[in-house]
């Protein structure tokens, strides 16, 4: 009986391709294993905006908020980008984060040991590496009022963007970091620009005092953020956990993703606080964009997507066996020498997104 | 005769040692070159601090705005960490930038032939790599209002700062990038998060409009900050010119120069615009920070520091060929293997900051 329920939005670019790999694993799912799904799927984005005019429908954003979770493909592309802001593609997935309050966005930057070499970085330095990015994802400079262009006496214009975070806000995901580090290597990185943002001061104090009350057994360190995006590249090892608010954890998180080599390879799941019914809203996604200049193309790789399901298994549906089974058919097939072109090296079998979807099925 | 003034800040951390050696330069260019400098000393940062109370007393800024050139070591460190935010040491050095209006902060992420080992990328990724970053440095979050934390009325602080940018802001900056472009590759990347904040938007309109007024001929591409971050990871020489806002160029700047292998060795200049008087203010400073934990050991890298003055002399005095003695002064020594720590390989010599600097003035 299917009691799960999962709302899919594939979105834009690649973002059907590699969705559709996942609807392959879904229904494997269904008919192999003693689980079972309640799959809708549903527009976001540019998708949206082409069907609606707005990058999210409110009856999509009525399911997102009723399902026990959702996955996305990825939002954007240049079809839509001479829109006016607010109807933006980016704006869709923006509304979910807010309105479904995902305040925690994990971001793991995972070395694949089949995929050492395709990072730009020598071996030594991404050979093991696991780095955790918690981003603050439902505040800051990304929903800060006031915001807008305005026109001055003079003639000029002048663009506005808030910084804002509260007590509360920075304690919650801070709390998630550390809770996350001491199932870990329990140590938490904590990063911001305090030398120069009163946000950041008060992010330091906050992150601080929590650390003092309750996490006191986990490692703290801080670091500002510019020195993160320099020690990322230095030593990328010696990070645990790194938690930092919302604009810093978009950079740094993509930064880390990029230099472990397995992009294609990264899920990420954006979590908020347990409701009423005992549910935890969760979005799933892969790391990575819409990548419009391949899409169509057969290119993506699924992995991340279907990677980024597997995190939905363990977490949201706590069938931490299922999940098991996928993440080690991903290393079999990697294992196999079977690759997409952004893992492609040489020697290697390079696969289409669907043959990789098959492949993967074929290890399960 | 001395016409040419110059304001020495050496700072805090490795500050005073590196400058240190600057000053031997200079005292060598009296001697041995037809050009004789005005030097003075004076505090910033911590060192103010410990002796005014104030990261930059008024005489001092008063100086910095009367001199050609200003060169300043670095400043920050944990003595003064728990200082309340105005009176930090790092208030000192945006004081400077503010009040002189160095809008432009030219940032290159050279690689150096002889130190392409140093870099934690493979060699094919940074040998031959030369960006140069120009940072807005005046405004955006860095100095908007409003700033600072509130207590609100249930007990929780909310921080706050103001991200803004006026079309003259972005207008100017841009030029300065352009104008660099047609110098180098003859192209320019602008980095912003355009699908997220309305600053990004007014920023991409403003460069895009200016491009077409007056740079039709340099190819200007747009790019998403985090895109940005990975980018440099991946292919970093994909880049010529990159102009940025204060955040954005904060954090991509400290990431590109890492990349290089070569931080130890990066100089950095920041200009305004040209006054009454014909001068360009202008302050020039190594990209690499004070770094407190060998400060005092002998141990820190000069060469950013020298090569900063070295821009000095291209840039505000207009001596090119002596510019061109340093840094070919600097290659020798590389060449002979001589090394800091930060840039030691196997099989070189490893000296002190002093020896370095001793090195430098041998080869020249
Ligand atoms: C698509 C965009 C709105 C988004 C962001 O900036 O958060 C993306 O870059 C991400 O990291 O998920
Ligand atoms: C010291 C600090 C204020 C400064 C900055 O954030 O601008 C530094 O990181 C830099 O990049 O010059």
């Amino acid at each position: 009986p299917a009691n799960k329920s999962l709302l899919v939005l594939p979105g834009d670019g690649i973002g059907p391709e590699v969705i559709g790999e996942v609807r392959r694993v879904v229904d494997w799912m269904d008919k192999r294993r003693a689980v079972s799904f309640n799959v809708e799927e549903d527009l976001v984005g540019g998708a949206a905006i082409d069907k609606h005019g707005i990058p999210l429908a409110d009856a999509t954003m009525d399911k997102a908020l009723n399902v026990d979770a959702v996955i996305l493909g990825a939002v954007g592309g240049p079809k839509w980008d001479e829109l006016p802001f607010e109807r933006k593609p980016e704006r869709g997935l923006l509304r979910l984060r807010k309105e479904m309050q995902l305040y925690a966005n994990l971001r793991p930057a995972l070395c694949f040991e089949a995929l050492v070499e395709a990072s730009s970085l020598k071996p030594e330095f991404v050979s093991g590496l696991d780095i955790m990015i918690i981003r603050e994802l439902t505040g800051g400079v990304y929903f800060g009022e006031p915001r807008g262009i305005e026109t001055l006496e003079n003639g000029e214009r002048r663009g506005i963007n808030t910084q804002v975070y509260t007590t509360s806000e920075i304690r919650r995901v801070a709390a998630v970091a550390f809770e996350l580090a001491r199932k870990r290597r329990g140590k938490v990185t904590s990063c911001e620009k305090a030398n120069v943002m009163e946000s950041g001061v008060l992010w330091r104090q906050e992150v601080t005092k929590l650390h003092g009350e309750s996490f006191s057994d986990v490692e703290l360190e801080h670091m500002y953020a510019d020195n993160a995006a320099m020690q990322l590249v230095r030593q990328p090892k010696q990070f645990d956990v790194i938690v930092t608010d919302n604009l810093f954890g978009d950079i740094l998180s993509d930064e880390a993703a990029m230099l472990t080599g397995s992009l294609g390879m990264l899920p990420s799941a954006s979590i908020g606080d347990v409701d009423d019914t005992g549910r935890r809203k969760a979005l799933y996604e892969p790391v990575h964009g819409s990548a419009p200049d391949i899409a169509g193309e057969g290119k993506a790789n699924p992995l991340a997507t279907i990677l980024s399901f597997a995190m939905a298994l363990r977490y949201t549906f706590d069938h931490g066996e299922d999940a098991d089974l996928i993440e080690k058919a991903v290393q079999q097939v990697l294992a196999r020498g079977i690759r997409t072109a952004d893992i492609m090296s040489p020697g290697a079998t390079l696969v289409s997104t669907e043959d990789m979807g098959k492949a993967l099925l074929e290890e399960l």
